[in-house]
C-alpha cells in the first residue's frame, strides 16, 4: 500500500513543508521510504528520497527552505517491484518534452506487458515498478503536450491507480475508471491539496472539497481546477473495502463515509451477528480498538483496553536475535495482568491474514491466566490475494485459505471464533455491492470484460 | 524523568540486548538520550551513548554482539544540568579502585554543595549532572572496597535516586530512603533484572519478584542476592503519586498498584466528584484515555475516541515553520468531525501544566462544531514545581498557580473544568497520605529535618 | 579528464578490489567522484558510486567481498555534463537485451545531436552526460545482440572515447577511431584489466601486453581476446599531446614512450632553446619537477627541490574564509626561504593556463628575496579550449590568448618568460606529427572531412 | 610523534580557522587524530575532535565560523595511552579555578607515578594518556592560581613535553628542560602563534620571532608576551636528532637549522664517506629524496626520481586483503622500468625501522631489472627505542638491533649496504654533541642525575 500527496499554491507560496506534513499523516499508508518532487525554477525536475518512516527519509527543515509552489509525495510500502532505492517514488524524468514526476498508490495490472512493448521500442527502464511505464508510455508520444500524452498514456492502463503528477506550472491529480483507490481534493486560502486520504487535508488545516470521481483526471494551475475524463467506461466500480475494515485512519472520510463509524458500525454488526459469554471486551490494538469498542456497547460487555500497544514503537524496532526472541519478548504489545487474570475475553481485531499474530497473543493471554479467549474479526475471512495495491502473502499462507473456521480456531487456540460476513461489511460500509472489491474475501476480481485502451503508440 | 535498567546473568549469557528491550519499554521515561554500560573482560568500563530515542542513539544489533553478562542502561529526559553528550548516563569512571558506571534515576537535592566539596579536593567534574558527584564522593575514598565506598557515598546525598550501579563482577541497584522513585526487582531463569518500571520486566519475558524497599541497596553476584541498607532513617515516605497520575506506563504495577487500575478509579471518582451532561466522553490521548473509560463508566455517558493521535509522532516530529504553524497544523491530535460536531463533550486529561495544550484543543473541538465542552482533570491542580526528578517548569509558567480555577476554565475556554481533590487521588492510589509525595500539588515538599550524613570524607 | 579501470577474471575470482586498485592509481585523472559497476549472479547491474576521491566515494572492505569476477571502474573530472551524482560513471541500464554499464573516457563531440535524435524517438535520458547516449543507441536496436548493437552504436560517434563496458559474461573496451585518449591491456594470471594508463596495471601486479589500436574493440570473454574494429576509416590520428606535457603520470607508457623520459627531454630542450643565467633550477611540484630536473642536467646549474608540496593535500583542503585568505595562507606549496633568498632561480613549469598560479608563485619567490625569477614552460602557450575531454576554461580565460609572451611575462611578474615550441614537444614525444594532437596550442582540431556513419537507427 | 599549534588574537580576532591550517601543515606530525580546543564566552571549555586526517577530523568551514580569539590545537600519533576517542587531544576539564585545556607532543617519563600518586588523593582519569596527569596536578593545587598551578604542575615531571595550553584569556606554550622536542614562535599583525614547526607558521602567513628555550613558560595575553621559566636545572640538552633526519618537514626551521639543508648535508657527507659504483642515485620518496640529492651532488653520479610516489597516498589506503596484496600490490610507490632497467643504482633512505620495506624496495628493484642496488642511509643505526615522544618498535623488531650491517645487507637483498656515522650526524645538525638525543642510534638515554621535583603536593 503508498499514499500520495500533492500541492499547488497559485500565488507561489512553498509549499514543500506542507507536502511533508501531508506524507506525515499518510504515514501509515507505507513506511518503507518516502520521497518529494517538484519542478525547479530552471525547469528542472527535483527530487529528495529517503528510505523509512517520512522523519528519517526526509529533512524536514531543508524542505520549508525549497521555493517550490507545486510538489508532490509519496510513501512506500512496495508492492510490485523490489524495495531498492531507485524504486522508491516519486518516479522522476526529464523527457523530450520536459520534465514530469509521478506518485502512484496501486497497482497496474497490465504493467508487465506495457513494458515489454515499450523495450522493444528502446525504452530502458530505470526501476522495477509498475508506475515507470507512464513515463515511458508519455515519452513514446513526443508529439504531443505533456498533458495529452499523459491522458492517452492512462487510458491503455488496466487496474488500480490514484496518482499525483507534476508537470511544469502544473499539479495532476488522477483516479483510474473503477475506482480502486482513494483520493481527495482540498483548499486552503489559495493552496490546493491532493492526498490519498482526508485526514492528511486535516492535518495541513485543509478543509476538503471533494474526493475525485473514478475516472478523472484533475488539472490544477494557477487559472484553477479542470476536470477531464480518462476515456473508459468501466462495468462496475470497485472501492476497496479493505480501506474501510483496516488501511485507513479512522479520522478519514472514503465515499463520503466516517471510516470511524463504519469500523463501529463493524463491531455493533459482529456482536449481534457473534455474541459472546465472556465478562470484558478487549480491541487489538489499534486495528482491533474501535470495532471492539462497537461490540462492547451492542453487546453490553464492559470495555477494557487490557492490551497496551508500545507507543514509540511503529517500524523502529529490529527483530531480537534468535536468543533474546525465544525468550518471548513482547516487542509492540503488552496485556495487563491485572484485567486478564480469571478473565473471559471477548477479544476483537479486523481480520486474520497469515494467523501468527492471533496465535501469539492467544498463548500470550493464556500466560497471563485468561479463563476463556473468544475471537472477533470484525471482517469476512482473508481467502485471496490482493492484485490491487495491498501486500498480502500468497494464497498459501493465508490462514483462511488452508483451514476453515474451526480448524482456525483450533490452530490459534481460542475458545471460539467468528467472523462478520461479506454482506454485513458492505452494507456497514454504505454502498452497493456493486461499487465495492471484496475480491480479497471472494476472490471475485476485477472483470476480463473491463475495457482499456489496445496499446498502437 | 528518567528510567533505569540492568541485567546480570549469573551464568554468563550476554545481556546487553535485554538492556537495549529493556530501555526500548522505559522510553516514556526519557527521549532526549540513552547510553548503556558494561565493564569489559579486561575490566574496563565500556559505554555507547546516543542522542534522541533509543533505537536511534544505541543500535540493537551491534548490542546483542557483545559478550557482557552484566549492564545497566538509561533513557534520560533532562532535569538537572544540561543536554550535552557529556550528560548522557551512564556516567562511567576508572577511579584507582576500578571501574565504575551509574545509571541514576530522580535528582540529588545537596549535589551542589557535595560538587563544591568535592572540587576544593581535587575532583575535576566532566559533566554537569548531580549524578557525577557519586563517582567522586567513591573516588575519595580510595582505602575502601568499592561496594563499601558506594554505601558511603549514598547515605550523604539527599534527594531522590533510585540507581543501576555497575561493579566489577556485580550488578547494585539502589533507592533513596524517602523512596520517591520506583524500581523493581525481575528474573527470568539465571538473569536478574532491575528496572525503573515493571513493564520493562514484561518485554523482556521477565517474571517481577519484588520493588525495592526505599534505602535498599541490593547487590547482585554470582552468588545471588545481597540485600544492604542506606544508614539513614527517614521519618517518612514520599512516593511520587505523579506516577501514577501521568507518568508511569498503565502496564506497571508501582508500590503494588497496577497503574491501569488506579487511572480507572481516578476516573471513576472524577466522575462521581464532578458529574456532567455531555453527550460522550473522550480522552485527551493517550494521556487521558484511562480515566476517560472510567469516567464513562462511573457516569453512563458513552466513550468514544473522537480525537485520534498519530501513530507515527513521538519525538520524530520537529515543530513546522512559523508560517505553516500559522496554518493551523495539527501534529500530533486529529479530532473526528463526525463524532465532535454538535455534541456536548466530556473531554479528561490526567493534568493542565501550562495550560497552552488544553486551550488549543479546546478551540480546535470548536472549530469542529462541538456545542459544550466540559474538562475534567484526573489529578488535583499543579501549582508547584517538582524537585525530584520531574522537569516542570518554574511557578510563573504553571496555569493552576496564577489563575484559580474559574479564571482558568476562561482561559482555557472552556464550558466548565473541574479538577480531582487530593484526598481523591491518594486514597485512589491506595497508600497512607504519609508515604506519597504530592509536593507539585500542595507545596509540601521533603522536610528539613530529613536527615543525611555530612561531608566529611 | 576522466581515467577508465576494467578487470576480468576467466576462471571467476573476485576483481572488484582490484578494480579499486586501478582506479586510486588513476587517481590524478578525476577527483571529483567514482564509481564500479558490474553483473551480479541474477543477471542484473550493480553500481557503487559517490562523490570525491576514491577512497572516500567507494569502500575498499565493502568491494573485496563482492563476489563479481567481471568489473568496470572511473574515476571522473567533469567535462561534458554537471557534476550531480546522476552524472557520476560508469553509467548503467538494463534494457530488453539485458544489463549494460559503461565508463567513458573522453568527449564525445556529437552528443547532442544524437541525444536530440534519440529523444525524438521515445528516449528518456537520466543524466546530462554525452555517455549515456551510446545506451540509448543500443536500446535502440533491440533486434541485435548486446555486442553488436555497441559497435553500431559506436560507429555513430565522432570525438573522444575510450570506453570500458560490462556486459553479461563479457568485459569490453575499445578506443575511438582517432585514437585521443590512452588505453592499456594488462594481464596477471588469469585476469585481463584494461586501463587508461600503464600505472594502473603496475600498481595491481599486471604485465602491460599491449595498447589497444586507435578503432579497435577488445571482447575479453572467458574464451580470452577478440578482437573488432570500428568500420570507421580516419583520415589521420590524434593522440593528446598534453597527456605527455601534464596529465599522465611520469610512470605510465604511452603510444610506448615512457612519460617520465618525455618529460626530461623536454626540460632539456628547453635548456637548449632558452637557457638562462640563474644559480640554481627549481620546478613547480608536481608538474614541473621532471623537466626542472632535464633543464638542470642540460644547463648544469644545480637541481633544487626549493618548493615544498604539502604531502597530505589534494583536493582535501578547502579554500579558506575570504579573511584569512587574505592575510597570505599558502596551502599547497611552501618555498624554503633558505634556498631562495639572494639568488637567481630558473622555475620550470609544465604550461600556463589562466596565469593566476605562475603569478603567485614569482609574488611569493620575490617576498622569500629571490634576486631574479626566470619562468621556463616545458610546452607551447596554450591559446585553444579542449573539446576531447580535458577540462579548459574558454580562450578568453587562457593567459596565452590574450597576452603574447613578453606581455604575460610582465603579467606574472618574472624577469624573463620561455616557452617550447610545437616542434620540440612533437620530436621529444617521438611519433609522427600528423599523429599527435596540439589542438591547444595550434587551434588544429579534428577536421570536418573526419567521417563516421550518420543516424539512421 | 604529535604535533600541537596554538594561536592569540589580542584584538579579539576568530583563530580557530588558523589553528586549522596550522594542524594542516603539521600533519606529518601525526594522522591519527586531531583536535582543538578553547574557551567560549561563558568561560566554558570546549573542543572539537575526531579520527584520522586533519580534513576529516575536524570541519574547516564549521571552525571558521566560531568566535574564538584564542585556541590551541593538536595532530596525533598515538605513543603513550591507547588510540581510544577519549584520548584524542587537547584534554579539556573545568576544575575548581576554571577550565583548562592542554596539547602535549612528547612523552612524559614518570608520568605513571605520578598517576598512582593522584588517584590515591581521589583523582579520576578519564584518558589513559600521560598527559592528563598534568591536569589533575593542577586540580589538587586548589588554592593556586591557574597559572601558578601550572607552573607548579611542570617542574614535577620528566621526560619531552612541548605543550600548548588555553587558560581563561591566556595562551600559556611551554617547552620542557631538556628541550627534547622543538616549538616555535611567530606572529602576524596582532595574532601571536606557536608551533611545534615553523613550516606552519609560513602556512598562516606568520614570521618565525623566534623558538621557545628549554625549560621556557611563555605566557600570552592580551598585554603581550611574558616569559617564566620552570624552575628545573637539567644537566645537559636533549634535542632529539631524529626530527633533522626523518620527522620534521624540510622548510622547517630547528634551532636556527634548515631541515632541508641538513638532509642535503646528511646526503653530502654519506657520499664522501661511502661512495659506490652506480650509475645513478635515486631516493626513497619522500624520506630519502633530499639526502639523494646531497649524495648525487657530492658523488657526481645523475640523480633521478625514478620511484614515483602515488600523490594521493597518505593513510588513506587501507591494507588490501591477503589475496590480493599477494598479488604485488604496490600502493604507494612505483619504481619507472625505463630508469631501472639493467642500472646499477644508489638508493637513498632516512633509517631503516623494521627492515620490511626495504626488503620488499629492492626486491621490487631487482623485478624491474636493475643490475645492483646499493643502499645508502642517511643516519646511523637505529638500535634503541625511544621513550620521548617518537613511536618505535620494541628493540626485537628494529632491524639493526638484531643484525649487524652485513648480515641486514644480505637480509634485505642488496649489494651493499653503508650507514652514516653519529658522529657525521651531530656535525651535520651543527650542535654541540651535548645538546643533541642520539638514544634511538647510541642507547644513551636521559641520566638518572637529571633532577626533578618530588611528589608533595
Amino acid at each position: 500500500m503508498c499514499g500520495v500527496f500533492g500541492a499547488f499554491s497559485a500565488s507561489g507560496n512553498p509549499v514543500l513543508e506542507e507536502v511533508y506534513l501531508g506524507l506525515y499523516a499518510l504515514q501509515h499508508r507505507g513506511q518503507e521510504s518516502a520521497g518529494v518532487a517538484w519542478i525547479d525554477g530552471e525547469n528542472q525536475i527535483r527530487t529528495i528520497k529517503g528510505q523509512g518512516l517520512v522523519h528519517l527519509a526526509l529533512n524536514q527543515a531543508e524542505l520549508s527552505g525549497i521555493p517550490a509552489s507545486s510538489a508532490i509525495g509519496h510513501v512506500r510500502y512496495s508492492t510490485a517491484g523490489g524495495s531498492g532505492l531507485s524504486n522508491v517514488q516519486p518516479l522522476a524524468a526529464n523527457y523530450c518534452r520536459g520534465p514530469v514526476a509521478i506518485a502512484h498508490n496501486g497497482n497496474i495490472s497490465n504493467a508487465s506487458g506495457v513494458r515489454r512493448y515499450l523495450e522493444n521500442r528502446g525504452a530502458i527502464f530505470q526501476s522495477t515498478t509498475d508506475t515507470e511505464v507512464i513515463l515511458h508510455l508519455m515519452a513514446h508520444q513526443p508529439h504531443k503536450t505533456e498533458l495529452d500524452a499523459l491522458v492517452d498514456s492512462l487510458r491503455k492502463l488496466k487496474g488500480a491507480f490514484s496518482l499525483a503528477v507534476a508537470l511544469k506550472d502544473r499539479l495532476v491529480a488522477a483516479r483510474d475508471p473503477w475506482g480502486f483507490r482513494p483520493l481527495a481534493l482540498g483548499k486552503r486560502d489559495d493552496v490546493y491539496y491532493i492526498s490519498s486520504e482526508s485526514c492528511a487535508l486535516d492535518l495541513v488545516g485543509a478543509e476538503m472539497i471533494r474526493e475525485l470521481d473514478p475516472g478523472e483526471i484533475l488539472v490544477i494551475d494557477t487559472d484553477g481546477l479542470h476536470s477531464l475524463r480518462i476515456p473508459v467506461e468501466p462495468r462496475r466500480r470497485y472501492l476497496c473495502a479493505f480501506e474501510f475494515v483496516y488501511f485507513a485512519r479512522p479520522d478519514s472520510l472514503i465515499a463520503g463515509q466516517s471510516v470511524y463509524q463504519v469500523r463501529k458500525e463493524l463491531g455493533r454488526r459482529l456482536a449481534r451477528r457473534s455474541p459472546c459469554s465472556g465478562n470484558c471486551v478487549t480491541g487489538m490494538p489499534d486495528s482491533g480498538t474501535i470495532a471492539a469498542m462497537g461490540y462492547a456497547e451492542e453487546s453490553g460487555l464492559a470495555y477494557e483496553k487490557a492490551i497496551v500497544r508500545n507507543r514509540y514503537s511503529g517500524r523502529t524496532f529490529i527483530e531480537p536475535t534468535q536468543r533474546v526472541r525465544e525468550l518471548g519478548v513482547r516487542k509492540k504489545l503488552n496485556p495487563i495482568r491485572e484485567l486478564i487474570k480469571g478473565q473471559s475475553l471477548a477479544v476483537v481485531d479486523d481480520s486474520i491474514v497469515r494467523g501468527t499474530t492471533s496465535r501469539k497473543m492467544v498463548e500470550l493471554l493464556r500466560n497471563y491466566g485468561a479463563s476463556e479467549i473468544h475471537m472477533r474479526i470484525s471482517s469476512p475471512p482473508v481467502r485471496f490475494p490482493c492484485y490491487y495495491g495491498i501486500d498480502t502473502p500468497t494464497r498459501e499462507e493465508l490462514a483462511a485459505a488452508r483451514s476453515n473456521e474451526e480448524a482456525l480456531c483450533a490452530e490459534i487456540g481460542a475458545n471460539s471464533l467468528a467472523y462478520l460476513t461479506e454482506t454485513d461489511l458492505v452494507e456497514a460500509i454504505g454502498l452497493p455491492a456493486c461499487e465495492v472489491c471484496t475480491a480479497c474475501f471472494s476472490g471475485s476480481y476485477m472483470e476480463d470484460g473491463e475495457k482499456y485502451e489496445e496499446l498502437d503508440i
